[in-house]
C-alpha cells in the first residue's frame, strides 16, 4: 500500500471505546482520518454509518478507507477490513464524440487492471456533435441521448469488472472527462446554449456527484468526478490532457495539441496557459474520404513510399488485409506522396509520377492505394484529389491555429520545448509525417511526445493522485481561452499554409523532397 | 424579506451572458452567491442545474435562493423567480420518546405558519426507550421502528402543509432534534451500543443529509439537519434547548432543566457548559399514578387548595370534566397538600386534615381528588400514598442532580441568574409549586423562565438563523458531560432531599406552611 497521503485510500485506526473516550463510532473513524487527511471537515454517508457499530467492533476499529475531497470537504465513501484482500476500484472514462475509453484501476496501487474502448452509442443519433445537440432539443431527445451513454457505460463497467474478476460494487470512485457537449449529455444537461452565441454551458464545474444520481450502477456510495470545462469550446478532456502532460507545472513552455475534427491546443507553462480550438475538418480523422475510418483491424495506419520505385508499403492494424485508412495513415500517405514527388506543392496528383495508380473519371483524379485483389473488402481502395484537397485544408487550418496562438503570446515555435500530440489517434500519428506536410511546426524529433488518450490518462491520474486532483481547478482557472477571430490576418496565414509544406519553405528546413 | 445575511434564503442576481462573460449558467449563479454567503465553496445538485438554462433566461438571471452550509461548504438547494409569491418552507421537528412536535416555518420571515403535535408511534412497540432499543435488535426491528416514525412524520408534514395551503414540495429545509436513541431510530441507526457500557452511539454529528435519503417526501433537493448529541445520555434535544435558551452566550450563569422521566440539566455561560442527566422517575410526568397522563383535554394541570377550607380548585385543559392529572398538576397537588397541611414533611397523608377525602384499603391510603359524579370518566380520581411517595423520590432525585452539578462547578444556587424550565411540559410547570416541594432551588420568581418545547424551538431557530446554526457545533464541543456517580455523598444528598421541602428548611426560606 502506498503511503497514506498520495491517493484516496488510506488506513485508519481508532482507539477502542471506553468510559473515558465515549465518542460515537462514526466520530471515532472520522477523527482518526483527520490527521491523515489533514482536515477537520470530513463527513460520511448514513448508509456507511449504519454498518459501523457492527463492523468496527469486528475489525477492532481498524479499517482501510476510501475518501474523496469535494470543495475542501472530505467524504468517507467506503471502508473495508484491513485484511480484506479485495481492492477498492476506480473507473476512468473518456467520453469522446466517437469513442469512449474506460480504464479499470486499483485505487491503492494506481495499477490499470483492465481497459476497454467502445463506440459512443450516440453515433446512432448523429455522428457529429451538432446533430446530437439539435436532437437533444426535441421531445425526450436529451433523455434518450443521456441514457444511450449511461446504459452503454453501465454495460461496459459491468463487463470490465467481471472480466477482471471483480464486482461493479467494488467501484468506489469514477472520473469522467469529455468535451463540453459530451459532458453535458452525460450529465443529462441540455447543451442547447453551448452552440448559440454567447456560448454558455449549463455548468463549468460539475465537480463531485453520487454515481447513483447519474444512473451508474456501481457501489451505492461511489462518487464520480466530472472534469470541468473552461467554456463551450474547451472541455474537460483538454483539462484532463493538460493535467496528464504535466505542462502546467514545468518552467519550460510546452504545446499540447489534441488532433481531431476540432483542433484543440494548449500552450504554456507553470505561470501561464493559453488555449484555443478551431475546426480543422474531419480529414485529419480520416473522416472525409470514402475509405477513411477510425482505427480498427485492417485499417491502414502507416504508409511508406519508396522514393525510387514508388512502391507502396502499407501497415495495417492487426496485420489484416486492408479495408480503409485512418487519420494517421492519411497524414503518412500525403507526406509520402509529397516526398516521393507524386503530388506537387499544392497537393495535386502528378500524372507523370503516378504510374498505373492514377485513374480519372468525370474530371476527378483518383489514386489507387490498394488494388481490389489485395483489399480486405474485395473493392479497390483509392483516394480522390478532393480527399487530398480536404486534407490540405485541414492541415493548413491546424498549422494556422498553432501559428496564431504562438504569435498571440509573443513567442516563436522555437521557444517550445515540448510538443505533446494527444487525442484518440495521438499515439499513432508520426510527427515527421505531419511535419512533412506542414501540419505541425518543424521541431526536432526529441521535442515531440505522443501522449495517447491523454483525456483518459488524466482521468486515471485524478483517481490515484490527490496532488494531481488538487491541481485541476487551478488549471481550469488559469487557462485563458483565446477566441480565434477568422479575420484577414488569419486568412492570410491560412492561405500561406495551404501549400506543402508551406509557402515559406524556410519554416520547414528539415523537409526535403527527393524529386 | 430580511437582509441577505441572516437566514438561509437570499436573492442572487447574475449578469447576463455575453461573449466577454461566458461563464456557465450554474457558475454564474454560484458566483453571484459567493459575496452573499462569503464563501468560495458553493455547489449545487445536478437536478437544479438541469433546469437552469431555461429558468435563468426566463428570470433574467435573478433568483431567490435557499442554501445550506455543511462543514463550511455551501449547497444551493432551491431557486425561485424573485416575483414568485410562494415561500420556501422549513420544518422543525422534535422527536420525543412520547410525543413528536412539528413547526412549519416560512424560511424567509422565520414565521411559524402552522404547528402540530402527535404521539410517537413507536409507543406501540414500547412506551419507554429501553423496550424499543431491545426491539431494534430483533429481526427487522430497527427498520420497523424507523419506518413507524418516518411514515408518521411524512403524513404529518403532508397534512400540515396542506392545511396551510402549501405542498410538501415547498419544504426545502428540515431540522430535527431528539435524544440520542430517538435520533438513532429516526436515522435508521442501531441504538444497541447506546445503552451498553461504555455507551457508544453510532454517530454524534449526523449533520446534513438529503431528506429523500431518510425517506422523507418533501422537495427532492431538500436537506435535513439533525442536531448532534454529546453522548448517549445528552442528546440533540438538549443541545437544541441550550441553543434556544441563549445561555451559551451570556456572561451570567444559567441553568437549564428539562423535566421528564430523565432529568437533563445544563449549567453554564459563554465560557463553560456542564451537563448531566439522571433518572428522576416517571412521577414528574404523571406516569406512575393510575390517573397520571400527559396533557390533553380534561387533564388536570393546575390545583389550588384553600388552606382554610381545604377546598380543591381544579383547572383542566380545555375546561373539560377531569379525567386524570398531568405532571405539572401532580407537582401542584403535592405542593398544595403540603402547604395546606394535608401531608407531612415526609409526604405522608395526614388523616386528621383530609376530611372525607381520605380512604384506606389493605393498609394503603388514597386521597380522592375528584368524586365519581364530577369525573369525566364517571370513576373517582384518586392518588395513593404510593403515588405521593414516588413523586417525592422523583423530586428528591431532581433536586439532588441540580445540587450535585452546581457543587461540581463550585458555585451555589444563588449564583444562578436564570433558571430555564424546558421540556414538553416545561411551559406548564409552576416554579412556585416545584419550589414548595423542594424539587428546584428556592430562587426569586424573576429568575425562572419557562421555555416550553425548547428542543423544537431550537430546531426552528436553526432553520431561520445562520448565526444560531453556526453556534451548534460550538455548543456541542464545549459541553462537558458530568457522569453522575451514585456514591455515598450523592445518596446522602438524596436522603436529605426526600423531605418537604428539605431536611434543611433554610434552603427554602420562601416556603411557608400555613399550618
Amino acid at each position: 500500500m502506498p503511503d497514506n497521503n498520495s491517493g484516496w485510500v488510506c488506513q485508519a485506526s481508532a482507539p477502542f471505546p471506553s468510559l473515558k473516550d465515549n465518542r460515537a463510532d462514526a466520530d471515532r473513524m472520522l477523527d482518526a482520518l483527520k490527521p491523515i487527511l489533514k482536515s477537520d471537515r470530513i463527513t460520511c454517508d448514513l448508509s456507511l454509518i449504519k454498518r459501523f457499530p457492527e463492523q468496527l467492533r469486528q475489525w477492532s476499529y481498524q479499517a482501510r478507507c476510501v475518501c474523496i475531497k469535494d470543495n475542501e470537504k472530505w467524504d468517507l465513501i467506503g471502508v473495508k477490513e484491513t485484511s480484506d484482500p479485495r481492492p477498492f476500484l476506480g473507473v476512468a472514462i473518456d467520453v469522446g464524440t466517437t469513442r469512449m475509453a474506460i480504464d479499470l484501476i486499483e485505487l491503492e496501487s494506481g495499477r490499470v487492471i483492465a481497459e476497454t474502448v467502445l463506440d459512443n452509442p450516440q453515433i446512432a443519433i448523429g455522428p457529429d456533435i451538432l446533430e446530437r445537440i439539435h436532437f437533444s432539443g426535441q421531445n425526450n431527445g436529451l433523455k434518450m441521448l443521456n441514457q444511450l451513454v449511461v446504459n452503454e457505460l453501465n454495460a461496459a463497467i459491468s463487463g470490465i469488472c467481471e472480466q477482471a474478476g471483480f464486482f461493479r460494487e467494488d467501484v468506489f470512485l469514477l472520473a469522467v472527462a469529455g468535451n463540453t457537449a459530451m459532458t453535458h449529455l452525460f450529465l443529462g444537461l441540455s447543451p442547447q446554449w453551448v452552440i448559440r452565441e454567447p456560448y454558455i454551458p449549463a455548468v463549468n464545474r460539475p465537480g463531485i456527484s453520487k454515481a447513483s444520481e447519474l444512473g451508474l450502477f456501481v457501489n451505492e456510495n461511489a462518487r464520480i468526478f466530472v472534469f470541468p470545462n473552461v467554456g463551450s469550446y474547451f472541455g474537460g478532456d483538454l483539462i484532463s490532457g493538460i493535467l496528464f502532460s504535466g505542462m502546467f507545472e514545468k518552467e519550460a513552455i510546452s504545446m499540447l495539441v489534441d488532433v481531431g475534427t476540432n483542433a484543440e491546443v494548449a500552450l504554456g507553462n507553470r505561470d501561464w496557459l493559453v488555449a484555443c480550438a478551431g475546426a480543422a475538418g474531419p480529414a485529419l480523422e480520416g473522416g472525409m474520404s470514402p475509405i477513411g475510418m477510425t482505427a480498427k483491424p485492417g485499417v491502414i495506419d502507416e504508409i511508406t513510399i519508396d522514393p525510387e520505385t514508388r512502391q507502396f508499403h502499407l501497415r495495417t492494424i492487426g496485420h489484416q488485409p486492408p479495408i480503409g485508412i485512418c487519420g494517421s495513415g492519411m497524414i503518412d500517405l500525403a507526406a509520402q506522396l509529397f516526398l516521393s514527388g507524386m503530388i506537387d506543392f499544392r497537393g495535386k496528383l502528378i500524372k507523370s509520377r503516378s504510374g498505373g495508380r492514377l485513374k480519372e473519371k468525370d474530371g476527378m483524379r483518383r489514386l489507387v492505394i490498394v488494388k481490389s485483389e489485395e483489399s480486405g473488402t474485395r473493392a479497390e481502395l483509392a483516394i480522390s484529389q478532393a480527399d487530398l484537397d480536404s486534407l490540405i485544408r485541414s492541415k493548413a487550418a491546424m498549422y494556422t491555429i498553432l501559428e496564431t496562438i504562438t504569435r498571440y503570446v509573443g513567442i516563436s515555435f522555437a521557444d517550445i520545448s515540448k510538443f505533446y500530440v494527444a487525442g484518440a489517434f495521438g499515439s499513432l500519428i508520426r510527427p515527421r509525417s505531419a511535419i512533412s506536410i506542414g501540419m505541425i511546426p518543424d521541431l526536432p524529433d526529441e521535442k515531440f511526445e505522443a501522449l495517447g488518450n491523454s483525456s483518459l490518462k488524466g482521468a486515471a491520474l485524478a483517481l490515484t493522485s490527490r496532488a494531481a486532483y488538487d491541481r485541476i481547478e487551478g488549471i481550469r482557472s488559469r487557462v485563458t481561452y483565446l477566441e480565434l477571430n477568422v479575420n484577414q490576418e488569419f486568412m492570410n496565414r491560412f492561405s500561406a499554409a495551404k501549400f506543402l509544406p508551406h509557402t515559406d519553405p524556410n519554416l520547414f528546413p528539415s523537409v526535403k523532397r527527393v524529386h
